[in-house]
């Protein structure tokens, strides 16, 4: 029998939002975590030059493998050979080659509940099962080591994230090690999906290569780099998984846009530009956490990184989809449903993705602030 | 157990090619199935404005959509919905996604042999079991209406491709409504590579879609549309799997390059330019066909579409990744061994792409003559 797939509510959010705005609606679009920035200048220059220069076949740019290897020496200081560089069209491939590289149909498979909707969904496409820890606000939604070395049987794999969505906490570098070692010991291959690397609040995260040199390793373009729509992303593979994970790739994906790895070559080098949406996301998660309580939201775990905030709604509803919906109809602010990252809990939480502008964060800041004063006169929907 | 890819020994070629090339020999390119053209005039334009006007977040086209859907119309008189339209990052994910949608681990799937090698080992990496059914130079290495009766139990699926790779070959009409009925009858759901439809030198190819509205139909912009690099394709599903499919596209691949959409749009309609490069295509496959029986190389089945030539070698080797690699080295001419395309028969076959300018055919069936004429003299390797 083949798979059945939760469909992505948010999708159904958006799809309403854009209705409205085509009836002249104003609408302020935080249900996706994606930056309503470009990509940097200085990639798009290179994209017009190449676009007249090149014709553009299939491609993989050994410039690209080569350099990304260098930002695990940059940012982590570990040594990765360029060959291990699998590229890929964004994250989500990323994510089918290396779970098809390391497990089988009906592997089980650990993520942390909540999280992103594509894990469980990707997993039970593939035939594995994904095995749900629930992680409370006492973990700050995220796994721990002692609830990994809790879990019977052994789970065969591990999806982490850090920092997560929908929460952006991140595992500290005590607790990532701790996790690293029980799954050591209990034989669980981690896959660690590092999309949100680089968008940190206070310390920079971890990689997990940094203790764990036989986990994979996924990362994109789309976040840090601002360069969602391009569609480029990677997998890092142990050097033991490498022919595995080329054969995958040039069978299942062949290769990744050609214009995509030039631009994203001159991205890598475009730091000022780059760490300019983050002070932009840093002042946005300011606001939204002094503003929130004011509201009723108060029970939220501060996000160390991503640009999301994940609030729990419990004392208004126990449906998240038709809170977000209605809150979307009343205000023109369109929010993500938390049953999209929590099939069991998620009906008393919402996320907000603050990678807008700023001035578009104050204007949800004025319109969330009048509806949710509102709210407190009403009954629980 | 994970499953084990065979390489695409091609890229072996092709690297070899390269390394040659670095090493100032000169190497005509006929290993790959790409256009040495690049995208229509029109479309590059496009890009160059979409460039500078657009944020390239994640999307989905809505007119791309409807213009695929409208092509059918155009082209084989069909109706479909531009819902039934899902865009995938080429038509590589485009078949994992189909496949994911109708099949389950252990199904049994059909595919000609010779045929391209990701379909044997896309089946084989998601756990499926590629049924080969063996087509020689009777069928013009086309599966049968009678081929698929015969076979016993009925496979769970076929996947068709008709102008083949590696051969070119088209079914004709009558047959293909006879494979149909076969598989009307025998509960065989069916997918269809259509990737080479366009590029045809006599009749047009019909689509499966024509007699079949339960087929899943792949397509992409890397042939006729010589858009390989752009990565952007996509499969046609029933009504009934729409909901289906778009769960899949969006936790598994989530979207297509968006510049790309923006520019296959415009692609869709430079028929002038497009029809040009048949032309050379065309001119190249006759350039071919005169020259090759003279190398002897008579053993050929002339390709009706696409733009291979799969020949047989087995006076020459019985080890065509041998052979391929010696006529590289010796002539500068790179071809891709017929193992990729037949584990069984393929080490007495090579395929050539003429899918490169015709000085360069020119110049190849030069030094291949000669190279040829020196073989005569010689045992078989």
């Amino acid at each position: 029998m083949t798979a059945t797939i939760d469909p992505f509510h948010a999708i159904a959010i958006s799809r309403l939002a854009h209705r409205m705005a085509a009836e002249g609606r104003s609408i302020i679009h935080m249900e996706f975590g994606q930056p309503s920035t470009g990509a940097p200048k200085a990639a798009i220059e290179r994209a017009h030059h190449v676009l007249d220069t090149d014709g553009l076949g299939y491609w993989e740019s050994p410039a690209l493998k080569a350099r990304i290897a260098a930002l695990y020496r940059e940012d982590y200081d570990v040594g990765v050979d360029p060959e291990q560089i699998i590229l890929c069209c964004g994250a989500s491939p990323a994510l089918v080659l290396g779970l098809s590289c390391v497990f089988a149909p009906g592997a089980r498979v650990a993520i942390a509940r909540p999280g992103y909707v594509a894990y469980r969904n990707t997993l039970k496409a593939l035939h594995m099962e994904p095995v749900e820890i629930p992680c409370g606000a006492d973990t700050r939604f995220q796994v721990s080591a002692a609830a990994l070395a809790a879990l019977e049987p052994a789970p065969d794999g591990l999806i982490l994230a850090s920092p997560a969505n929908p929460t952006g906490t991140i595992i500290p570098e005590a607790e990532l090690r701790a996790i690293v070692e029980v799954c050591r010991a209990r034989g669980i291959r981690i896959i660690s999906d590092e999309i949100y690397h680089g968008l940190s609040y206070g310390e920079p995260a971890h990689s997990v290569l940094e203790f764990d040199g036989e986990a994979l390793i996924v990362n994109s373009f789309s976040k840090y780099f601002s360069m969602a729509g391009w569609r480029l992303g990677w997998l890092v593979v142990p050097p033991g998984l490498i022919d595995a994970a080329r054969a995958r790739m040039g069978n299942l994906f062949l290769t990744p846009p050609s214009l995509s790895q030039h631009a994203g070559l001159v991205a890598m080098d475009a730091h000022e530009e780059l760490e300019g949406h983050i002070d932009t996301y840093r002042h946005n998660r300011d606001l939204l956490l002094a503003a929130l309580p004011g509201m009723g939201l108060d029970r939220i775990a501060p996000p160390d990184g991503a640009f999301y905030i994940y609030a729990d709604i419990g004392h208004l509803t126990d449906d998240s989809l038709a809170f977000c919906t209605r809150l979307l109809e009343d205000t023109g602010v369109a929010t993500a449903p938390g049953v999209d990252f929590d099939p069991v809990e998620g009906h008393r939480f919402m996320r907000l993705s603050f990678a807008v502008s700023t001035d578009r964060v104050e204007e949800a800041i004025a319109r969330l602030s009048a509806w949710f004063a509102g709210q407190k006169t009403l009954a629980p929907m």
